[in-house]
């Protein structure tokens, strides 16, 4: 029997929703192992858009499950619909739309409050100890989904580790080829993007956490 | 030296862009394999804007190189810099962004036309023979890019093999792992989403493209 994936996306881009090379990277793997997957998305507006090409800020504004709708190829359904029983497991790509849609980390830090259909969701993964994985920025949100003393990386930036701290999870530096476990919690975290130079760094320590999160899903 | 390759994308989203999935999985083989890899894009408008969620077209306008940076981090420049002296090869992933935006191909079919600033930069790859990678409904273009009797694939869809055989390509079917090589031309194909039911089927074709294409390329 095939084990059942869900991945939250937070947009379609790194600077304002979901960094699509993680996303791409993560949906690849999971297919690759024989995953059966889902991808699901907040039906919110996006904090905001930016232009990638120039950086900044642009007119406009975007929902988070439509943009997202464009890494999943139309297939992705209302986080609302997202219920841990239906899945074996959950992971969550980066970007700045994990702490600008999913939740306000960009702008309250270690005060952030995570999206509420967002938070339920993920809740009832923990709730149930069915394994999550969480890369990139995602683990800022680690100590709001499993409370104090939860074991993450988000790789080696001192100052982000500082809020995670201040959050309550205990903080662990990683290499971008390495993965972070706290077996407790059955969370799997990986650097990714904040500190990979390139997209087969980044590719490395993902295949990684995908492959510890299936060994750690039973059907 | 590493090799350089230069992937032209048509925004960000398969159905008014690029394809996510085949540019991510060109970006990652490319990097994998050591080349140095540049992504440029037309600074136009798109046709339009489809709702990915909905499947809908929906108000607004975006703009192909802005969108393709989205795949690209940011780090994308605009076509008309694309020149063939500065690269080994070429790879130009899929997307109805190809038959929207990079031509006209979605609604003139046989009698479409590229766009101006692309055809420029694939014919200079083209009289330099260097090789070039084209895939899923990328080698519609390839009589134009080629000129007559250009063997390439889009897979086993007869409707479209058809207008390529009308604008004077030699269709050949090919399976979603495989890839199709005019030796001739250094062109290489394979069908990625015009075939594949899957990432991973995809991903299959796409290391077998750009493998092939990193091996007709001269440093």
């Amino acid at each position: 029997m095939k084990k059942k994936v869900a991945v939250i996306l937070s947009g379609c881009g790194v600077y304002d929703g979901a960094e699509i090379h993680e996303s791409v990277i993560t949906l690849l793997r999971l297919d690759q192992r024989g995953a059966e997957v889902q991808c699901f998305a907040p039906d919110i507006a996006q904090l905001h858009v930016v232009d990638h090409y120039s950086g900044d800020e642009q007119d406009g504004t975007r929902n988070v499950l439509v943009e997202s709708a464009r890494i999943a190829r139309g297939q992705v359904r209302d986080v609302r619909e997202l219920h841990a029983k239906d899945f074996d497991a959950l992971i969550m790509p980066g970007g700045f739309g994990v702490a600008k849609n999913l939740s306000d980390f960009a702008t309250s830090g270690a005060n952030c409050q995570v999206q509420a259909d967002v938070l339920s969701a993920v809740q009832g993964f923990v709730q149930a100890s069915k394994p999550v994985g969480l890369m990139c920025i995602s683990p800022a949100l680690a100590a709001r989904f499993f409370g104090q003393g939860v074991l993450c990386t988000i790789g080696n930036d001192a100052d982000t580790a500082a809020t995670l701290t201040a959050m309550g999870a205990e903080h662990q530096e990683c290499d971008v080829h390495d993965i972070v476990e706290d077996s407790r919690h059955k969370l799997v975290t990986t650097p990714a993007y904040m500190v990979a130079q390139s997209i087969s760094e980044a590719a490395s320590g993902i295949y990684k956490l995908v492959d510890r999160v299936l060994e750690l899903a039973h059907v």
